[in-house]
């Protein structure tokens, strides 16, 4: 058993996931042959090759489709678009940390659908939305949730779109894991339900490496253009360098045979975190089986004191995120397991840990 | 003479200027050595050996500096950090127009100090601030402005961090061009003066090639750590990836050695205009002479007819930028000439079809 530190912390792909030798020779086939266009400034949309690509994947035009450092910077960019503040955007709870903290830095009202199955409640939203609450955006990953590893059921999906087109809000759909399915079938996307009511974004940070830094979202055209105009007025544009290089990296077939090897990856990690879980933890919590993603999210029993918990793991070799990062309120009990950064040894050996960690804590209680 | 349309607009560094083979070799290199670190995610101040390399040139520590998605968005950033609005933030007048932009989609209070000279009335803003004018930052490029290529005197600079210091705002420094000196003595920066009270902004987007998107900020310590927790909560991190490439350039001397190469190349064409401009403009307009960076800024005598000017100048197969983009109020007879894209043919042709619209202009208003 290793006495190293495990870090069960941030979602980042390992290391061995990126493809650092094809892309090394797609940088220098690009500076060969198109240095003059991909050295130069470039403008807010993004480099046309690769919203065109994106464009043919999603059946819309390259006009609908902006580029990003990140989809995170195209999210504050959109919510900063609009003039007629506070805006109010709803989310699921838990969610996505970083989002969270997105909107309280924009001092957005933020309208919570809270539920402790991980599964958003569409019928509280709709007797909110009926009873008057206002409404300009809904933040939801409903692919292999961060950080729940939550998959949202095809019927919901399609309430919160009726929703949508009833309240005259729209669904900011994030969805970098979406094409990360290890096991199961995939289930529409919102924005494959109306794209006019759905914003959809996502990246190439979980599928090709983060460094490149190049995310996207696809929404109506007139908005796009703000979006790209707003992008231009605040950073001129992003590095086409790096957004040719994984334009290349797709459209030559990289990508797709790429997925495929991460997914045998991530995949066997996954089961090992499900396997040791069912070992080990089932008297201390719960979990859903998560198909896909980077996480299996774990809600301790009520009865369990967390108080100190973060500080014990760490004393015993193990780092956890702060589960409350996740929620607006609450989530104290909450654990996000990222699987697909550590091997299968440092699975085991963190979920051991984390069980000894919570066992101590129970006994220090009585 | 050429019959193609001629841009002087945007000032933006010609192709020929990109060291296309050196990064391309860089680019693979740093991908052998160091992928696992340069294609994760990274954060928010960026990659510490560019950030200690340029602390080591300033005389700051590395906690100092701040790597960008290029200068603008380090701004962008900036500004956005004060919870206390509305900011007020003054400039001269013209100044680079995608800062009065930026300015204004964040509807910040622009505290302008106007001049028809292009030298930043000090005695005006020192009026203004012992008259109880707020001010938090006073945005200034005083080497080689963008855009009218002058370079702020000594005793002005100093004059300036003596306000500063005696009515507590910070001047920030944007100084893109101040290593592209052609001809003359540099002058001390406003950040030389006191780094306590100036905060520097610079990027390698003039000096190397845009496309890379690498800009960074100098700023007192505890600013610059908000800074980049502010960066990591909106974008996460830029591309260490580029920011590795620019800092291997630099470490190596090529850097160095660019900078000499550019500027033989770019003060061939600076002479050029300024020549062209003495033997065709003087009857109609002034402007200074300008001993580095990109721009000459002509300034139309006050009875020329301007109203049609562009237009018509289009027409004639010249493209101009609208001056009024550099001014808050005005500048209908201002003219930024950019003179670093454009090759030595081009810029006489230029300036000679130049000539020809005023004359035109002039002839159809009588």
């Amino acid at each position: 058993m290793s006495l190293e530190t495990i870090k069960f912390t941030r979602g980042v792909p390992p290391a061995i996931a990126f493809p650092e030798e094809r892309l090394s020779s797609i940088a220098t086939e690009l500076l060969q042959e198109d240095s003059a266009n991909l050295l130069q400034y470039g403008n807010g949309y993004g480099y046309l090759p690769l919203r065109t690509l994106i464009a043919d994947q999603y059946h819309v035009k390259p006009e609908n489709v902006v580029l990003g450092q990140g989809s995170l910077s195209l999210l504050d960019l959109l919510l900063r678009l609009a003039k007629d503040r506070p805006l109010c955007v709803g989310i699921q709870e838990p969610t996505y940390d970083r989002t969270i903290t997105l909107l309280k830095n924009l001092d957005l009202q933020i309208v919570s659908t809270a539920s402790s199955t991980s599964i958003l409640d569409v019928e509280e939203l709709s007797r909110k939305l009926a009873g008057g609450q206002k409404l300009d955006y809904l933040y939801v990953i409903p692919d292999f949730q961060n950080p729940t590893g939550s998959v949202m059921d095809f019927d919901i999906r399609q309430k919160l779109v009726n929703l949508a087109r009833k309240f005259h809000f729209y669904i900011v759909e994030d969805a970098p894991y979406r094409h990360l399915r290890y096991v199961g079938e995939d289930v529409p996307s919102c924005f494959d339900f109306d794209p006019e009511f759905v914003i959809h974004m996502s990246s190439y940070s979980k599928l090709i490496c983060p460094g490149l830094r190049v995310g996207f979202m696809i929404l109506p055209e007139m908005i796009a253009k703000k979006l790209a105009k707003f992008a231009e007025d605040s950073y001129i544009n992003c590095s086409f360098l790096n957004q040719a290089i994984v334009h290349r990296f797709a459209s030559e077939g990289c990508l797709e045979m790429h997925i495929s090897y991460l997914k045998g990856l991530y995949n066997s990690r996954r089961v090992t975190l499900l396997e040791t879980l069912n070992k080990v933890m089932t008297p201390y919590g719960s979990w859903e089986i998560t198909e896909g993603g980077f996480f299996v999210g774990l809600t301790l029993n009520a009865d369990i004191p967390t108080g100190s918990l973060l500080d014990t793991a760490k004393a015993d070799g193990l780092i956890l995120t702060d589960g409350r990062g996740f929620f607006v309120n609450g989530g104290e009990n909450f654990i996000r397991l990222p699987f697909c950064a550590l091997n299968q040894e440092e699975i085991t050996t963190g979920i051991t840990r984390l069980q000894a960690v919570i066992k101590a804590n129970i006994a220090m209680e009585f």
